[in-house]
């Protein structure tokens, strides 16, 4: 690789910082540049809070969630109906359906949608561990909380066809106020409220 | 402070990475949650490199560019040029000129131009100490490497005023092939360099 700068720790930081996404060495740059002009403890906090982060944070063995114990405050609040999962993409979506202050059930995240382009398959997603989950029993509903994109929409329908042998389930997804072709991460939290108060089967949407 | 996210150490870590420059909490988050999908070693290395830069870099003190050492390894280089001084306005100014290949003195970093709009004042710039190692002596040119901007130009006349009583000093700039209006930094290599073989006489410029 070739060294762009003198200094060796500076050309390291400027390399690690530019393997963020969307963050090229220009930025990275000038990013590590801001850090050496502040205080010392700036930079320590920030390169401290990022190894912290990820040594503490794993993931929930139930939901898929982030967590720092082996389930998540979520999964493991025993005030919380853990006979409704709401199905999402990522664990951005969690914090934002939290966020609605809307929702008492519990989650399930995906870690993704299916996306032939993006060579994403459903093997790759945590669908078999959404259908285990469901086949042990003492799940009512399962709400499928997808973005309204083509992407969403068939992840919606494999989990659907998946979880169809499950007889007394309840399948729904957010009503659809959320506008199509929109993520759920952009759309405000009004919108997302009231649309998991009207869910629908989502065998109406079929039907349709 | 509000705590948006469940996870304490996420939460930290988003704050954290919210304050750099241009990155606000959605950007933060994301990167934050792209570096908990990686291995732990690559949030590991981010966080070590900016730790270990921070703690490795300092500010050469002759010339206040970045450095591992007290002198940084342009000041310490026998074989540079220590009678042709280039004053440029940061460290990144000194980054793109070494890149030029085509300077082999040495520099005097300013740490930013006098810009009564943003409140930097001549004292606040490392203009004294440029001025007490002229007087030194061994120095016989000054380039003024300063973007053709208002306060580039104030800074310029600002720094020849201040050394015109040093006599046998010749006093240049880099010629004014930089496109008017623009910073150093987003100039092409080729105009910098040939910008920097035709630098002219300051006291020129100020009688055309």
């Amino acid at each position: 690789m070739r060294q762009e700068f003198e200094s060796r720790l500076l050309e390291n930081c400027v390399t690690e910082i530019s393997r963020l996404p969307g963050i090229g060495r220009k930025t990275a740059l000038r990013l590590a540049l801001h850090l050496l002009r502040q205080e010392p403890a700036t930079a320590m906090s920030l390169g401290n809070a990022i190894i912290e982060m990820r040594k503490g944070i794993t993931y929930c063995k139930e939901c898929h969630n982030i967590s720092q114990t082996e389930l998540c405050p979520i999964c493991a609040n025993g005030r919380r109906d853990h006979s409704t999962v709401c199905v999402v993409e990522s664990v951005k979506d969690v914090i934002i359906l939290e966020n609605t202050g809307q929702y008492s059930g519990v989650y399930h995240v995906l870690g993704g949608v299916i996306s032939p382009i993006d060579g994403v398959t459903p093997d790759m997603l945590e669908i078999d561990s959404l259908v285990e989950r469901v086949e042990r029993g003492g799940i009512n509903e399962v709400i499928l909380a997808l973005g309204a994109t083509m992407e969403g929409d068939t992840t919606g329908y494999y989990i659907y066809r998946r979880l169809a042998p499950c007889t007394d389930l309840k399948i729904t997804q957010l009503a659809r106020g959320v506008a199509l072709g929109n993520e759920i991460e952009y759309t405000d939290e009004l919108t997302l409220g009231r649309s998991l108060k009207n869910r629908t089967l989502f065998s109406d949407s079929i039907a349709m």
